[in-house]
């Protein structure tokens, strides 16, 4: 059978084993494993969306309020928008795929840093849009400027703010100075799943979405509560944007696109901000024992704004054999090679987890 | 900002106001509200689902095993196919968007029934296919193969079996035989939301996705878990083919396209069979009410193979009117006007919702 030739060039996303699966080979008890490899919440999620969950779940007959006017209506007071600049998607990846869908095509490209959120090529690939990157693997505005102006056909710019999976991330200054040199006609993404880590660390990192869409009408927001906010696993995030991008995101969306205890979930969650906060001080008082402990190994890293720190291999080292080694001790870490860089991507666990992992990864040093 | 062309025919589907929202306006008590409008299952869903989520309410923190290899297992023992036959997709639609995505494109066009699942039409839209449609409402099949052969550029045909909105269904047989002069580079999609239900008042209607894609390489079977499964809030359905259609449905999927709450209650679903086959009972038991009530009042119906009933109104009757005052008594149903037909579309209930819908809308006729 033939198939549309852009999937000649799209490999089918390999999605590892489950950890379970790869615990058993090892002989691994479940207790004795730590995943410090999704950037998920370690410490779960709120108990109230826990409550939530259960109080709900005798209604998973019912299709889901495709309104979504709840949860639409506690973001816009969160952010101080109207419900109608909010889409909601399974995951923020969804709306970054109707923005792709409603923006770029094969003619129109997609412009990113070299090495940043895997879901921009995935999703420009499957339409079969033209991704270009800049030079550099960390967000470099002058580089991206650069390939914008020379190409001339770019439909969508991503801007990760902070970036996954590097932890880098731009300031507001300088992202608004390089918007208002692009035309109005390129959508200009900024994806701020991993903000309120940024924002807490730094507060000139912080890119407040309703500023961002009342100046420039060009922008799309994207937030997520599957980091902070613990919801990995129901899939939701949202993009905040002005009425005519919103337009054009509502026409690619398909009905019912968020499952309804994904949106009682994320509605709870946003009830507990204490419980979020909590999670992001930990984060960061973690966060400097990994930088210690990184110096104290002569291990470079990247100064990260995000749940997660980048730790980058000198030659001697090979980031593949050390996540290999690390699995086998029961640690899950990301392996940075398949972008090009001989690292490792750590997710900030609990102090316990943090403890394990410098214990099991000194000998492999 | 300009968007991508084929944005200008599509329409933001309206996912119309909350339930909640419209009773409150009429002033109607919740307990007084009867909605046979989305073909959910009237008993909820089975007590092991209930229990699974509230088991796993405390995971959601973490991402979905992408593998999906739990499910995937017993669906394959259900059906007796491979695991890597199978694929998973937030609902059935889902899968429907990968295969137009994969089959369809602005030379490559989708062809259906006049009237039956919106889906089809809206996702070949979003990416600016054509869909060409039979005269009759209902399928079939004569008009669907000489559409086929008239254009000679179809890259997927949908057959709805049963089809919803209306509820007819065609024999396996002839379903067979019509596929057997398709060419094996045009996908032919059976969609079987409603097989379970078809299957269980006709044999003659059962198509085995086995035998379906064991016969023809250039099938893929449809199912979901929001209908007799009583999982429509958890978005979940599924497709089955074989290895190369497979192949291209993974290419455009999305990673953690299903949550890991769905995940776990559709295999506890599987596990309850009794409570599926409790609520196709009661389906067809009641629906006799219907065909009787239909018959006394003299209203004309489609013989309905599913878990719910069309009824089809005479020139002295507007749907649309009626199906407003019933909503004003509490009861809702689905208008089939935007369809083109003066009828409505009402989900078998539970024995005292069906004589609530019974009792408000005759003095309507």
């Amino acid at each position: 059978m033939r198939f549309n030739r852009q999937l000649e060039s799209i490999k089918v996303y390999e999605g590892g084993k489950p950890i379970e699966l790869v615990m058993r080979e090892y002989g691994i008890a479940p207790e004795d494993i730590v995943k410090l490899a999704s950037n998920e919440n370690p410490f779960g999620t709120s108990p109230k969306v826990v409550e939530a969950i259960k109080a709900n779940a005798d209604t998973v007959h019912m299709y889901p309020d495709d309104s979504m006017i709840e949860l639409k209506t506690a973001l816009g007071e969160k952010f101080d928008v109207d419900t109608s600049n909010i889409i909601l998607g399974a995951g923020s990846d969804q709306v970054i795929s109707f923005a792709i869908n409603a923006k770029a095509n094969k003619h129109k490209k997609v412009l990113t840093a070299r090495t940043t959120f895997a879901m921009y090529e995935i999703y420009a690939k499957q339409i079969g849009a033209t991704v270009i990157k800049t030079p550099s693997h960390q967000h470099n505005l002058d580089e991206i400027y650069s390939k914008y102006k020379k190409d001339g056909d770019v439909g969508i710019i991503f801007l990760c703010l902070p970036n996954n999976p590097l932890g880098e991330c731009l300031d507001k200054e300088d992202v608004f100075k390089f918007i208002s040199k692009i035309d109005e006609n390129t959508m200009v993404v900024v994806d701020g799943a991993y903000q309120d880590f940024a924002a807490a660390k730094d507060p000139k990192k912080k890119i407040d979405p309703k500023e961002l869409i009342e100046t420039f009408p060009n922008t799309l927001y994207l937030g997520t509560f599957s980091k902070s906010y613990g919801l990995g696993g129901m899939r939701i995030g949202y993009g905040i944007a002005n009425e005519e991008i919103m337009q054009a995101l509502y026409k690619m969306r398909p009905p019912f696109n968020v499952t309804s205890l994904s949106l009682k979930a994320a509605k709870a969650a946003l009830e507990d901000e204490a419980f979020v906060q909590m999670g992001i001080e930990n984060n960061f008082k973690e966060m400097k024992k990994y930088e210690e402990f990184a110096k104290k190994n002569k291990i470079d890293f990247i100064d990260s704004y995000t749940n997660f720190i980048t730790l980058l291999f000198d030659k001697t080292k090979n980031s593949s054999e050390i996540a290999q080694l690390l699995l086998k001790k029961g640690i899950i870490i990301r392996d940075l090679k398949s972008y090009g860089l001989n690292g490792i991507r750590v997710t900030i666990g609990k102090p316990e987890q943090n403890e394990r992992f410098f214990t099991e990864i000194e000998p492999l040093l």
